[in-house]
Formats: structure tokens, C-alpha cells, sequence
């Protein structure tokens, strides 16, 4: 939805992955995915910035209930939390848990979730202070 | 104004506010604002990131020159520093000071402020380091 | 108590204050406190970064239980949160509210609440990103 | 390019500049530059946040191999890291060294080194940790 | 050494862990390490702040030459990069992982590698940014 | 002065700097100084962490008046402000504009000027967010 206002709330998570194709030889892997395709995983402190665009509500001044947006979100974000993700969450058991891939992961989840999907405008995951990853739809 | 470069300026302030409506019930106002409804107000380290996009002049290599921009805004930026936004502010006496309706007021009072309105390209306004609002119009 | 580890957590309140001396005329008042005398107040948002210092506990690799920490800690900020502070804690009635008060304020309110009061080693409040207060006692 | 995804990565380069043009009287010089306009130059550590956007591989779940990315950016941010920029840099002896070009002039330079120029989405340059300045093309 | 002066360096490096101790039961385990417990471990971006504290050098102006402390902790670092601590570090396989325990084996390990090992001053490790530990012997 | 509360106060400056020393050959200086050898001079924005450590006054609430420490901070650090230091700064053309000397000329400078000389307690000054320096001289 094409709104003037939005609001992002920020979440946190701390997870591990392995970036890893099993089509590739190992040499490819490490070629592709370097330190990052280390056998044991290693991890990240992920900061995700959530942005809901809409109408303000005259009565409330709010685009939307910061709470409920909380608790539909913490659904989400804790399923992820001191996980090792390429081996507990499914989705990535196939698909590789690549800063990009998480972020559309988390789009994915969280718009059938919120009460109006068509607020949902931006996903901000942040992976370490040098590198974020930006995923939207439809705009 | 579509333009491929702008500038942003951080600006701070620190101000009070309480969340409530008249026409709600106590109970109301509680369920849907939260400890922000506490009767003697709380308060937030406001940051606003005001982006000015436009042509880059030639001569200068400035869209827009920083020291009179800093001026106009410090005009609107100081009315709300060290305030009671709800208490001593009008425009919120009637409308909620939420972090929505801030950006959007920022927006007002600067838009027909700044010499070339059509280069206000966009307000966000940190509360907490958790939580931003974007504001713009008519892009 | 001296020792070679310490670890700190941080956490946030958000806050309104005004700092305010009943002895002194208004003139005094406002040329010591400045905007800070503002009648309705102001508000920040708090940061605290709490150090416990102690001996590493070889079973379990940490000085202290967080989560137990997080709970003490947690009720004392939560007192303080979204709060107006010289109107709705007792403590600071008479007390200004100030940067190094609340410092105090705190140390002296957890060091009581933690199971090794001597592991307390420091207290330090960021007040906006610019300041910040140091407390610390018998070291 | 319109795309879903994007990432970004941060690059940092220290500098030295000076603000100047030969076309204006000293007066003038320093009525537009104000301290910038100071004769030995001053500087700035200055952060690059560069954004390519496109279709997320689906072997790799990458958008760009991250290590090529960061050689060729090296070697752009490389040529300007410790120099005094007006100076050392054919580019900036004619045209001001002002954030907003400095932004242009690294989104020109990486443009034509990437190997789809269409996916270069975003140059963000902070100069300072109060200001920055965005440049974008074509889109 | 007791010095008037000392420079910090911040270095980064990304890790998983489980922390986990064979001698308690799987409740115990889970009572004292909660989350950090998971079986697959999780992850974190650590950030060293090494500081180095001592004389002045008058014909440098520097205090130890940055380039090579540098390398020597870039060795330090590296061994940690992208590994699962408790599983490919020999000293983590007895050892908790723990912010205190890593933070103890950087100074040790730093220790022995600087020219002038009395100069180690403090060693913190941020852990997410809100939770860091500090570590020094002998002062 | 021991004390258990000090306040900090954070202030910023930008500037231009070459490391170089004429007693050495151009090939040391370039071993020693590096990229900092570079004639043309290169710049940083410089962030001063200035600790005041002392007694809480009763009516005030604070150990210092800020607005009279700003002020005269303030004269030492527009004295930096937006100049090349070893050209333009005296005590810098003899002496290595490095992080260290120069946390020490913001010690000796200010620590003259503030009303209470034993307040001074610490000096903290960083130059990137990667490189910090203390200084602080009888604790």
C-alpha cells in the first residue's frame, strides 16, 4: 500500500548457519560460500527492522497496536532465535539460510500473520554491523 | 521533486509526552497505550534524519546550504526540545503525540519553511534506538 | 571486590524528569537547571550498563546466573519506567533527579538485591547519546 | 533494476578535504564553505553503504559474490583512503569534494566495474555520524 | 604497567557455540544455560576491544606500532573466525564457551604474542550489543 | 580526586593530520606512518569523551555545571575544529599529531582551565569507530 507514513519496530536474534550446497564438489562450496561453509556452522547476532506503512488512526495517532505487532512478530523471530537454522528450520534445509533468503523467509512469515498484509512494507535484516539485507514486495 | 541525489542532517531532541484520549475510558486508554498513558507523562531522545533531495549546484557542490538549513529547522527542533509535547505544544492537545504524528507535524512545520518546499524529501524521527517513523508526501 | 572478570549487561527505561530546587527563586532555578527546570518536564531514554565482577565459576563458565540478574535488575528499572521521576518515585521528591542521582539511585537500590552485593562493580547511565554517569562505591 | 532484494555492504576511507572555488572571492568563499573552506584542509572518516539489488541465485541464495564485490569496491575506495581528496584526485581539483559528489562520483566509478551495472541500486556516504548523502540513478 | 596512556583497537570475528557440560543432567543443562543449551548451537559477532597501555614514544608519537599488533591479534582472531568454538577449539572442548572464558582466552593467548606483554591492559568482548565482558590480570 | 561518581560529556571535531618526522628517512616514514605518511595530509572526525569525576552537590544534583564545561571544552576543541593539526596547531608541529598525543594536549589543555583541576579524572578520544585512546595522569 502506498501510504506517506510508516513505522519500523527493530527485533533481535542470535542464530547459526552453514552455507552449504550439497550439488556443488567441496571445492565449489568453499569457493562459493568461503568460511561461511564451515562444517560446524558458525553465527550472527541478526537485527531485523520491520517497517508497516499505512493510515494514521485518528483516535490513536498509531498506524497499528505496537503490542500485537510484538507478539505476532516474536512468533516468528523466536522460532529462529540460538538456532543452528540450515539444520533446525526447515525451509533451509533446502534453501540456503543466505542473509538474503532469511529476509525473504521473514517477509513470507510475518505477511500472512499481521491483520492487514497489505501494510507491510519493508524487511530490514541486518547480519553484523556491515551488512544488511533488504527485502520487499509488490511496491 | 524525483532528483538522484539528496542530503540528510541529524538533528536531536528531548521532550515528554503522554498518550491519551478523551473519549476513551480509562480502561481503554490503558489497553491500547500502555504505560505511554501514564497520567505525569515519560519521555524519549528524539533523533530526525531530514532528507533535502534536488539538483547538486555546480559552483558549490551543495544541494542545499547545510547553515541556513540548520537554522530553519533548529526553529522547529527547539519549540519541542525540553517540552511536554501534549501539555505545552498545541497542535498536540487535541492530536495524539505519537511517533507518527511527530514525523508528520515535523513534515508540516518545515515544508513551508525551507526555500524549495519540493525538495523536502523525506522526515524519520528515532524514539528509542528501537523504533523509527518515516513520514513524506506526494512522492 | 578485585577481580579479573567482570561482565555487563545493558538495559533501557524510557523517562520524564524535571530538576527543580525548591529552595532556590525561579531565576536561580532556571539558570542552574536551564531547560531542564521546564515546569511539565522532559523526558530520555535511559541506558544502563551494569557490571558484575567475580570469579568465573568453572562449572558453568559465567559469574552470575543472567537470567536471575535480569529479573532483579528488572524490577527495579521497571519502577522507573515511563515514569515521571520527581513526581512519582519517592526518592526523588527531594532529591534532584539528575544523571548522577538516578546513578546512585540505582547502585544503591540493586546492590541490596543481588545474592553477592560485593560482585556490584559498576553502574554506568547514558542519558541521549552524549552523556553519560559513572557510579561506583569502595573500590 | 526493480527487484525484491538487495544487499548492502559497508565500506569505510578516511580523507582530507578542502571546499573551495576559484570563481568566488575569499569572502565569498567563506561566507558558502564556512570552516570547510580552511586553507590546509580538515577530514572526515567517511562510510560507504553501497546496495545491489536483483535476483537471489537460487544455488547460492546470494544476489553477488560478496568476495568479488568487495575487491572491485576496494579498489575504488582504496584510491581515495588517506588522501587529501582535492588535492590527490584529478576528479575533485575542479569539481568540489562536497558528500554529494563524492556520492556520485563513487556510484560512477563502481557503476562501470560490476559486472551488471543495472544491479548497482544505492551509493549511501555518511560523512560524519550526523550527516550523509544518498545518490541513486535511473530509477 | 601503570601508564597515563593507552590506545583500544576493535576487532570482529563471527562464532557458534553450545555451551553444555557433560557433568550435569540434560534438565541442569538447560536450567543454567537455557537457549544456549540447543544442541546445534547458535551464534554471535563478537568484538574484541584490545587495549595496549604504555609510554609514549616520542619520535612516533605512538605508544606500539598498530600494523603489527594487527597481525599478532589477527592470528588470535582468525583461529576463531567462522568455527564452532566448542567443537573446533581444543580449550572450549573442556571449557565452557562462555563470554567470560573467551574473553580470559584472548588475553591469554594475546599475552604471550606482544613484544611487551606487561603493555596488555584490558581485554573486553561485546557479545550481542548488550552484554560484553572485561578481562585483565595483575593491575 | 577518588570519587564515586563522575559524569562524561561527549563532544566531536573533524580535522586533518599527517604523521611524519623529519629526522627520519622517507623510507622509515613511510614504514612507521604508513598511509598516515601521506604528504597532502589525510582527516578524521575525532569524538571526545570527557570524564569529570567528584563530589554530587545536594542542591544541585551534579557534580559539575555543564553548561559552563561545554563553554569551555568548547574553546579547546574549536581551537581543532576543521584544521590540519601539524600545520596549523603549534604544539603539532613538533610533536606527532597521533591518537595518543593528542588525548594528552586535550588533558593538559582543559585540565588548566575547568574550575576544579583534580576533577579531571579521564580523557577518551576516538578516531574511527575502530581506534580509541585514554589518557589520564595521578589516578
Amino acid at each position: 500500500m502506498q501510504s506517506n507514513c510508516s513505522l519500523t519496530k527493530v527485533y533481535s536474534f542470535s542464530a547459526a548457519h552453514r552455507l552449504h550446497n550439497d550439488k556443488f564438489s567441496d571445492e565449489k562450496n568453499f569457493e562459493i560460500f568461503g568460511k561461511c561453509n564451515n562444517l560446524n556452522g558458525h553465527g550472527h547476532d541478526y537485527s531485523l527492522e520491520l517497517t508497516i506503512g499505512g493510515e494514521i488512526d485518528i483516535e490513536t495517532g498509531m498506524i497499528i497496536d505496537i503490542t500485537k505487532l510484538d507478539e505476532l512478530v516474536g512468533l516468528v523471530v523466536d522460532e529462529l532465535d540460538h538456532k543452528r537454522l540450515d539444520i533446525e528450520i526447515d525451509h533451509f534445509s533446502e534453501v540456503r539460510a543466505s542473509g538474503e533468503n532469511i529476509a525473504k523467509y521473514l517477509w513470507d512469515k510475518i505477511v500472512v500473520l499481521i491483520p492487514k498484509p497489505s501494510y507491510l512494507s519493508h524487511v530490514r535484516l541486518w547480519k553484523t554491523s556491515e551488512n544488511f539485507f533488504d527485502y520487499k514486495e509488490g511496491k
